[in-house]
């Protein structure tokens, strides 16, 4: 078998067999098939497309390029959850505490921001001293005991992915469903789950801009998980406008608290439901829709949720106090408001240029080697469809540094678009493939 | 400007600006874009294509991605020729001794052959002693004086290409009519020339299988011709049979010959007779193609033709007796025919596996590395149209190993496809691109 063969046969647009296409990702894997060639061969695939039957067998190979994380020894059915990723997304931060809380063990691999999106271990490490750099007994030993462990992606997990992906970047060879789908589920498989949902965002703030997209992604990851052999609920979700009210590190764990003691805001919480409700049923814990969301509510009312949480953080080293008193938490020695421009109803956030904001204001990466302020970010008062007058204020923007909120401010200013009549509130559930 | 951004401009289907594909060439170049960013880019290319002004630009940056041969030091009209390739193809052999004795001066870079195709160099070097290692001064001086002088192609012209060529070789990015077309040209341009014929191969023997492949390759390559200002003529000849009767390279070194005295193949008389005419009538040595033939034709009768390759082999050291006297050529020791199958007229000659079988018998490269023996090839006793008996003989394969020899004829046994009516002789001229 020939690597020029096979960039030739998907040229031409042929199908590659299941040998191929494990040939091509082992051979990747080990250095002996070049970049040049497996950059053309992304391209032909770009262009060419990948049926179901070589999406699974390429998501197959690359969960295969490297070690499985070996969660047998955890009780329970392990489920794991999976976002695409989108601005104010601290969805793992109360929703893991949650379904943990109503006994779904958590076993949990994160990873860290890059661009206008944040990343789980970022957030997290806003409670000093937490840390994720557990040992894999300490890992599982806490899932065990606690029910949640949440530890950093390792190289060994899947490494085709993660130089195929290097290499789809550098390429303009990303935007590829089949390509996107078998990279995402490649590192859920290899991380061990027995069941997965997805939670997979759409609009102006996600990375699939447009809905059919979203959709058309989530039934290729859905298929792909099921193809081997795993229970997967993809959840298309709104992410045309931030999730939530805070954008930035410590001021999304103090919404996600605020959301585990019952008075978040209501398009997350819901979010929070509608994943929680299917994890439960994933994991076998409720029988019912109605059973698994009221489950969910009694661990908010009851505050188990909450000491969920705080059980977690302490046993990864944080600071378990700010879980009650989240003034303990970072916070910035800056602000300033932001204030409409005109009255009406908000029709539109632009949601990456809200996410850009918050990177300017020094809370995310624009490099991997950024170091993060944790402090800084954006605190929403307005969201679409509430009404505005003019002056009032829709926003505040926390910094630490003058020029950095300067210019936050004057690129946020652009972000709010207004009309005369009522707006919809935009439903954060989009629709549900399974 | 990054490479990034353009790969995926053109992936998108947008055209790439002059400075886009400089920046690109420069600095793929130098080996500041890495070869698998280009790869990706020429597998965008290939399914997107380049307009003609793209083309043009991409052959102008990669012509002067290094040295340009100076010619300005040779008097009158330069008329360079170039051949896409094909088997038992002698042509500059007895071409620009036909030229260069009507006046047009001959400075020509040749290469070697590799595969099913042989090279002019390769040939050249049947004459002992023959070398196309001259200094620069020595190749400009011997057009002057004698006429005509061919070196071998430097690293230094068009190394862009070169360096592309390669990467394209390799992944499945090499049929692609701009691709192609701007890589001939660029060479052609860097070697100097004011006008430049171009004889476009096309059947089973060619690079382009199809007629009307070949007709726009000859188009895109006439158009870069003129878009750099050189007069430029694209003569689309038949490459579906062998050309002539010879295949190997001391073998086709004996039948330029015999055609430089009146006595060759009558398709490879008139191909060389239609190719001159198009370079006197570029170099401004005749006013119409009658008097250009005929020129020709009173070279050859008059002995002038001969005496020039004479000239021209002495000057490069070879041994010019071999020309009077072609049996001082290397000679095989053994030989064997192939004869008929079947009675009938010959209505299909398998050109590229001719090719194959002389590669077989040790005259062509399989690698780079490969030693190549002179001496061995095919004799071609009937070409399409032909009638022949059963068991007549339709070849003599000539060669020094026994086991090569078995193997070449075993080959050889499936080239030819006969039938019971008569069959058209194919012209060998097809059309002119000018």
């Amino acid at each position: 078998m020939r690597m020029y063969d096979l960039i030739m046969k998907k040229r031409n647009g042929n199908i590659l067999t299941k040998d191929e296409i494990h040939y091509m990702i082992e051979g990747y894997t080990r250095g002996e098939i070049p970049d040049y060639q497996m950059s053309a061969m992304m391209m032909a695939v770009y262009f060419q497309g990948m049926n179901e039957e070589e999406t699974l067998q390429l998501t197959m190979a690359m969960r295969d390029s490297g070690e499985h994380l070996d969660l047998s020894a955890v009780r329970g059915i392990k489920v794991d959850k999976h976002s695409t990723g989108g601005v104010g997304d601290k969805t793992s931060l109360a929703l893991t505490p949650m379904v943990a809380a109503c006994g779904i063990p958590v076993a949990k691999m994160s990873g860290r921001g890059l661009g206008h999106t944040g990343g789980t271990i970022d957030k997290l490490e806003s409670f000093p001293g937490f840390t994720t750099g557990i040992s894999a007994d300490t890992f599982l030993k806490n899932v065990n005991e606690i029910g949640i462990a949440i530890m950093g992606q390792t190289a060994q997990l899947a490494p085709a992915d993660k130089k195929l992906y290097a290499l789809r970047d550098v390429t303009a060879t990303v935007d590829n469903l089949s390509l996107i789908a078998s990279s995402i589920m490649s590192k859920k498989l290899a991380a061990g789950a027995d069941a997965i949902v997805l939670d997979v965002k759409t609009g102006s703030g996600a990375f699939m801009k447009k809905e059919e997209d979203a959709f058309a992604l989530a039934r290729e990851m859905v298929t792909i998980g099921k193809g081997a052999g795993k229970t997967t609920i993809g959840v298309v979700t709104d992410m045309d406008q931030p999730l939530g009210r805070a954008v930035g590190n410590a001021m999304e764990v103090k919404e996600a608290i605020d959301t585990l003691m019952g008075r978040g805001p209501a398009d997350f919480q819901e979010l929070c439901l509608t994943l929680g409700t299917y994890m439960l049923l994933a994991g076998k814990r409720a029988s019912g829709k109605e059973e698994a969301e009221s489950m969910l509510k009694e661990v908010i009312a009851n505050g188990k949720a909450l000491d969920k949480l705080a059980e977690f953080v302490a046993a990864q080293g944080g600071d378990s106090k700010a879980v009650y008193n989240p003034g303990l938490l970072p916070a910035a020695s800056l602000s300033e408001d932001v204030t409409a421009a005109e009255e009406g109803y908000v029709s539109r956030i632009a949601c990456e240029e809200v996410g850009i904001c918050s990177l300017l204001l020094g809370g995310g990466r624009e490099t991997k080697e950024s170091v993060i302020d944790l402090s800084v970010g954006i605190s929403l008062h307005k969201k679409k469809g509430d009404f505005v007058k003019k002056g009032e204020s829709i926003a505040t923007l926390y910094a630490n540094d003058r020029d950095k909120l300067r210019q936050a401010i004057k690129r946020f200013e652009g972000t709010y678009g207004y009309c005369e009549t009522p707006v919809e509130i935009p439903s954060v559930i989009k629709g549900i493939v399974e």
